[in-house]
């Protein structure tokens, strides 16, 4: 293998295969990024086995040639001083030289740098996906539903299914699940076609889900995913994402969420979100996280939450909206902040059902995002 | 005591004392902001023993009405929850009453706020330091100079003079000295007056300069500093900085420095620095750090470094000017980049005296600033 490329189209593609190189594999020839040169141009491959990912640069872009190719050929190269090096080498261009036994030259301005190379067979093939099974999402719409849901997944591998976001698919309704047994975010869309005959409910992990939003474009171009068994590939530009799905069954929790509400309110986001961070931070002292919020006559809710040590937080909430019967209810501020922060609407609207009974927050006018929490028991 | 302040100010009063909170500390007080109401306004103190640092907010300031005192006092409040509620709190507007065991409600929009204070007796006097022995340097020159030579003081608690920077006095010149055994920093200026009859030499620990530098205004308003047998004192506008002097004898490093060189070269310092810091990447993956020079007959040196796990990366860089033996020469490539990053300068002078003796690097054009490296012993 011999090629110039230019350095700032190299350094793009490697930024997004990085995301899936990891530094604790057991897999040594994982630690590498595999190149392939051929006449149409240069791909990128990193994998953690969890997260595949690949970046193709063609030989030439709107009339920019980018790539300069005297034989083509692959190598697999040590990951993290590969990417190092090309960030800081001097010139605009970079040639890459492949000899025997996968010694691999790098030349750029009066920089000359000698890496071992890896032998490109060893590393694993990428799985073959068959194109049928397809759903099509704007890139900037399966953001939102990422963000809106992924930070509820569960942290404790002991239940791995727990740790994926459910990707609930009825009819041309597609909706994305996260519950960590504590809490739950859902958020549903449309999708073009009715794709229930062909296709399962799959689980994705959050943490990979989380990788794929930081190279989705903030566009409503739209993202081509193929779900295979035990694959989906995310088809992003010129960019391949590929990424394990979660074995096991996904929980029911269609019946954690109440069907009328004892008492509903509707409350300004901000105000509520700005006052339980104050009270939030006494909360987290005591590592309890507790706060509890009292309703009053008035159409007040007072907020609240104190520390043995340092003292107590109170805060008054003019609601908007009240009906219903008057409770008292403690809750975890941390799970109640980071629902609020995804609600993007200027009011929410939050049910209950009782004050032992999952607390339900809503964008004032969407049905299509919901957030649950379950209260705290507490002696007071 | 009970009064309101204007949020801003507080939080700007805050932000310069908080750099002067331990978290370690093992004195309960010490972990707490005193605040200090009088008819004049508003003093915060915060130490950690090694600096103590007071911010004094006036009642009003070009004529904006900062505070309003309804009633003068004292209290010491937990500092890492003062610290984080004032920033989140919901108006411009805040009070602070104090009532009796020093229990003080914090009041802003809809927000109360109760913290257990504690007695501003317990919180240790800061040092009395008469006002006779002082030097005035620049704020911003101030700056410079520790930026210049902190980064080379020792961080081995074992010999704790050499944590710290020396202040060498003599005539009207000041140098500021550090050095950690391996290489050394110095940069000296001349101050306005001779102030060596009242003066002796002090040691002020590096850790403590760089929270210094952090307060310091990017301006060349001169900033009074009041020396005293074990502290000093730095008048910053509204800011008292108070540091610890380190006990000990700084060791005598001026027989380190050679006077004339076997050999001598003018490089371009970005160049160099842009080579070193590539043949750094590799040097660090074997955790030595060590890079080679090797001088050659056309005017041009070869830096290059090498693992036996990863490769190997040579550079070629051409001299300005050139005279003397030539050398192969080994050093601590991250040592070397410390001392090139603080040079200020578009070309580098760096003299050797052989092999095994320190690198001396300057600017090209000043004596007033030196840096050295003491260069490795290796086989090849």
């Amino acid at each position: 293998m011999k090629l110039t490329i230019l350095k700032d189209h190299l350094i793009e593609a490697i930024g997004h295969v990085s995301k899936a190189i990891s530094s604790r594999t057991t897999i040594p020839i994982l630690t590498g990024i595999k190149i392939d040169a051929t006449a149409s141009g240069v791909t990128l491959t990193a994998s953690d086995t969890d997260i595949s990912i690949q970046s193709f640069t063609p030989i030439e872009n709107d009339s920019i040639k980018i790539i300069d190719l005297f034989k083509s050929g692959s190598v697999v190269l040590p990951a993290k001083f590969f990417v190092e090096i090309i960030r800081k080498l001097p010139s605009q261009t970079i040639e890459i030289e492949v000899k025997d036994h996968f010694q691999t030259t790098i030349r750029s301005g009066s920089s000359e740098i000698q890496i071992m190379g890896l032998d490109p067979e060893e590393y694993p093939l990428l799985p073959q996906i068959e194109e049928n099974k397809m759903i099509r999402i704007p890139s900037d719409l399966l953001k939102t539903m990422i963000r809106q849901t992924s930070f509820a997944v569960s942290t404790n591998e002991s239940t791995p299914i727990l740790t994926g976001v459910l990707w609930h698919i009825s009819g041309t309704k597609l909706k994305f699940i996260a519950c960590d047994r504590h809490r739950l975010a859902s958020r549903e869309i449309t999708i073009e076609h009715d794709v229930s005959q062909n296709l399962q409910n799959i689980v994705i992990s959050g943490r990979t889900l989380n990788e794929l939003s930081k190279i989705l474009p903030d566009q409503n171009s739209l993202i081509d995913i193929v779900i295979s068994d035990n694959q989906v590939l995310f088809k992003i530009h010129s960019i391949l994402f590929y990424s394990r799905i979660l074995d096991g069954t996904y929980p029911d929790t269609s019946k954690l969420i109440p069907q009328s509400y004892q008492t509903e309110m509707l409350v300004p986001t901000k105000q509520l979100a700005d006052a339980i961070d104050r009270a939030y931070l006494l909360s987290r002292e005591d590592k309890s996280n507790i706060v509890k919020m009292i309703m009053r006559e008035d159409q007040t809710i007072e907020i609240s939450s104190s520390s043995s040590e340092l003292g107590k937080v109170t805060e008054q909430i003019n609601l908007q909206r009240f009906s219903g019967e008057l409770l008292r209810i403690s809750f975890n501020s941390k799970y109640m902040l980071d629902a609020l922060k995804v609600l993007d609407s200027e009011h929410i609207h939050i049910g209950f059902t009782g004050a032992m009974q999952p607390i339900i927050i809503k964008p004032e006018e969407s049905s299509s995002l919901l957030q649950l929490i379950l209260p705290y028991r507490t002696t007071n």
